[in-house]
């Protein structure tokens, strides 16, 4: 038998006499898998690979809600990375990341929410604010070549210092033991996040950070700020601003990312567009990374990318997809599109064509 | 859309008609996410952490029965422990516990039984004949600072002795590659489970064990005796009795476990109880743990346990919890309710506020 | 609630208004569990034991298609394979295994299809052409103490040889990063798939196949050939031949599996049949392994193998079954049909009663 249904599929669930009036509960299993077959060239060495994470990284999960009654409501969400060109799931990615062997299967999002008039509390593993802003102001939402993360989720100028050792500017992706909390929805358009996740002793593991937004209509705008005890001597410090416009024909937007470490400083802009064609979408962006207050190697680590992209929506959870993006590392700099092989210096060019349905 | 479900949500299956008239089936996702914001002191240690289990374990898990006809019914269960701060799944937990990397992801229950009249015979992983009484009679259900298993389950006096590691008197939690008989239920309040599992030539693997008890009424009482071949030149031997009392106005547990190895010995004794308040439930425990026949080190490794629990119900799967217990060490005794740092010959002591809900 | 269900279990999917017309799907959650308790003596070592692959292997996977419209369907599976005695998930079977401890957890199947009338292409980590042909045309599907792999999968010849360790004849059971093209099912009883693995610059990891068939009525015969990079100087190249016709009162197969690697050359040849008695079906094989072209150990690494089993369908899903089998190595050949010990030159029994049931 087959039903109609949009992006994720609600499975059906029970009534049972012993259930009160007010338990009214959904259980959904969800998930994506994304396909494509690529070939980057880093410096003088080409790779042609299968990946599985070219629009949308690929996942599976289990959410649920519970209505309390009053207002509330109890919801749980965990979702699992999945590397659907060799059958991998879970595994660590960013900043606090659960990468023991059999302790991050959840990896992407672990969490318990009880929600109401008041707002959003959420404890567990989740995105950082950092990420709610990077993530949203970037037309590719962090994935593909031409993506601006980019500029510093991989073997950036921060993941080469030996003070900052893998936290890149906003790299500071998801965060472990966090509570959140997050203001109503209906504040005229404004909208906001506290979250501190506890160090549990282990120094680089305390986060603080916040973001604040406003959007209205076409307008959407935000501001992040954490602090991350990344050793007991100093803190990593990122900053992140970003904003779109809706014009209809196109919607834009802007980035700005800043990482702090003692002296050491590395920022990245980022411009991008989407145009819907159709039952398409065409994207571009371009980015510049920027590293100052260190050695001469380290402030010679700047980077330029730009990306393309087109992507045919088969049905509203079925896409094909195009897309090309370049990185011009300067100097010491050398980070990737993806591939093999070393881009010191070098260009990272890739070309991909891929699949992504949503289930 | 959204139905009336109680505790767990069973999913709705199809009929086809390739189907035989009796097999009726169900298939059921389910779980349970618990997290908790700690503070625990250990010694002069003090550590604030997120917690994943304190009311109950957090799970995600997969179970179905297959009604074959003539009373016959076929069921599996797969159960998978979640650490629901990191988003961790799996891992061993307790004796014979499939801790490696990609092994142990169903670490709680994965389970096949075929019941009928006869009772059911069981194969798989699944907790021990020694579990089943010593967390059924435990008022915190083996949760919690305050629950009895913080007497034996981490650092207990048999987990520091060369000569049965790892081996504390209940803490044979789960067994591998098990065999288990229960009795019918219908055996006018009598119960019983026989348990064997196969060593699959690992000197230690290897487990015997039976339980058996009554139940009528407000009264419920059971025993339970194993056999760990630890090491060839002897076995671990434990044995657990329990009982409880529903008075109504409270429900009162006893439970008493002891296991022997050679002629080292220590036993365990636990007083709980559960009180309802409306929607609400208070908890209270009482233990002590007491080492004999080793070295006077050994022997001098006592400890007291004692918990305080409420918890308030927003619905029928829905719970937020207070609680607090404190362990105090004698002698060479290391064990603690939770946290870091080291306890030995002194005192742990937890504060706790969460959350648990159930899907 | 329990409705009639057939092999698998199907999940309601709801109807929900931002669907469009053609957008149908379908979300299943399935599995198997197969338990069984058995006796294996290789050479003079006798193991008891419970294993999970019995009859079938143990797996939990969800799979989805989706309805584009216009004839085009867009499907993914995702599929972990399941220790059942353990509780163990995931983890590689086979060449290209993803064994990493994080990275194999749907080490079953993890593919994205887009097919239509054109045929299917198929994306991720599948069956390798070869194990397309030498797992269909044996009796015992390749699992239990019986089934032809056991010439090839473990501790064969090829696996024992410094120049191409692992890889056996048609032990390239599973391929990851691959992209395959099947042929349309409407040719008359022809069918077809080509298959390519992307080496992703490791040595070893490119894969090409390629297999042929023609099924009508009781005949069906296959053809398969793939060339694996084992390294750089030469290529793994494996044949796969089989049939299988149904007389009605028994089904008979024959299977023949080639691999070379410079002059080495391993052969396995087997005979099965399955005969259906009522509920229950009788099965048999026999079996022989046959290595050229080495050194004089590896030319006598020869080995014989029969097999015998009975299952009886309780219901569609649920069977219970024994089965016995038999390898006899002569000189080097050390392989087994499961258990502990070494059976160099010896043989390798095995007995077993086990429970299989499908969800």
């Amino acid at each position: 038998m087959k039903k109609l249904v949009p992006h994720a599929i609600a499975l059906a669930v029970l009534a049972t006499a012993a259930a009160s009036a007010n338990a009214q509960s959904t259980l959904t299993v969800f998930g994506l898998m994304d396909l494509s077959v690529n070939s980057v060239k880093n410096g003088s060495t080409t790779t042609k690979s299968m990946d599985t994470a070219g629009l949308n990284t690929s996942r599976i999960g289990f959410r649920g809600t519970e209505d309390l009654g009053g207002g509330l409501l109890a919801g749980f969400w965990l979702e699992a990375g999945v590397s659907g060109d060799t059958g991998g799931a879970g595994g660590g990615t960013g900043y606090n990341s659960s990468n023991a062997s059999t302790t991050g299967f959840f990896n992407r999002r672990s969490t318990l929410s009880l929600s109401g008039g008041f707002g959003e509390v959420r404890l567990g593993r989740d995105y950082t604010v950092n990420f709610n802003v990077s993530g949203k102001f970037d037309a590719f939402g962090a994935n593909g070549f031409g993506n601006g993360a980019n500029l510093y989720a991989n073997k950036s100028p921060f993941d080469k210092s030996s003070t900052a050792t893998t936290m890149g500017a906003a790299s500071a992706l998801r965060v472990n033991n966090a509570v959140s909390y997050f203001l109503p929805k209906d504040l005229g358009g404004f909208y906001g996040q506290v979250q501190v996740g506890a160090p549990e002793g282990v120094a680089g593991n305390g986060y603080k950070g916040g973001l604040f937004g406003y959007a209205a209509g076409p307008v959407d705008v935000a501001f992040s700020y954490s602090q991350i005890d990344v050793f007991t001597s100093d803190k990593l410090k990122t900053t992140n601003l970003g904003g779109s416009y809706n014009f209809g024909v196109a919607k834009v937007y802007a980035l700005y990312n800043q990482s702090k470490y003692g002296a050491l400083k590395y920022t990245t802009y980022e411009l991008s567009t989407s145009v819907p064609l159709g039952q398409g979408e065409f994207r571009a962006s371009y980015g510049k990374g920027n590293a100052e207050g260190g050695t001469a190697a380290f402030n010679n680590s700047d980077a330029t990318l730009w990306g393309l992209e087109y992507l045919y929506n088969l049905s509203k959870r079925t896409a094909v997809y195009a897309q090309t993006g370049s990185l011009k590392n300067k100097g010491a700099s050398a980070m990737s599109v993806g591939g093999l092989g070393d881009a010191t210096g070098a260009k990272s060019t890739g070309y991909g064509v891929g699949v992504r349905h949503m289930f």
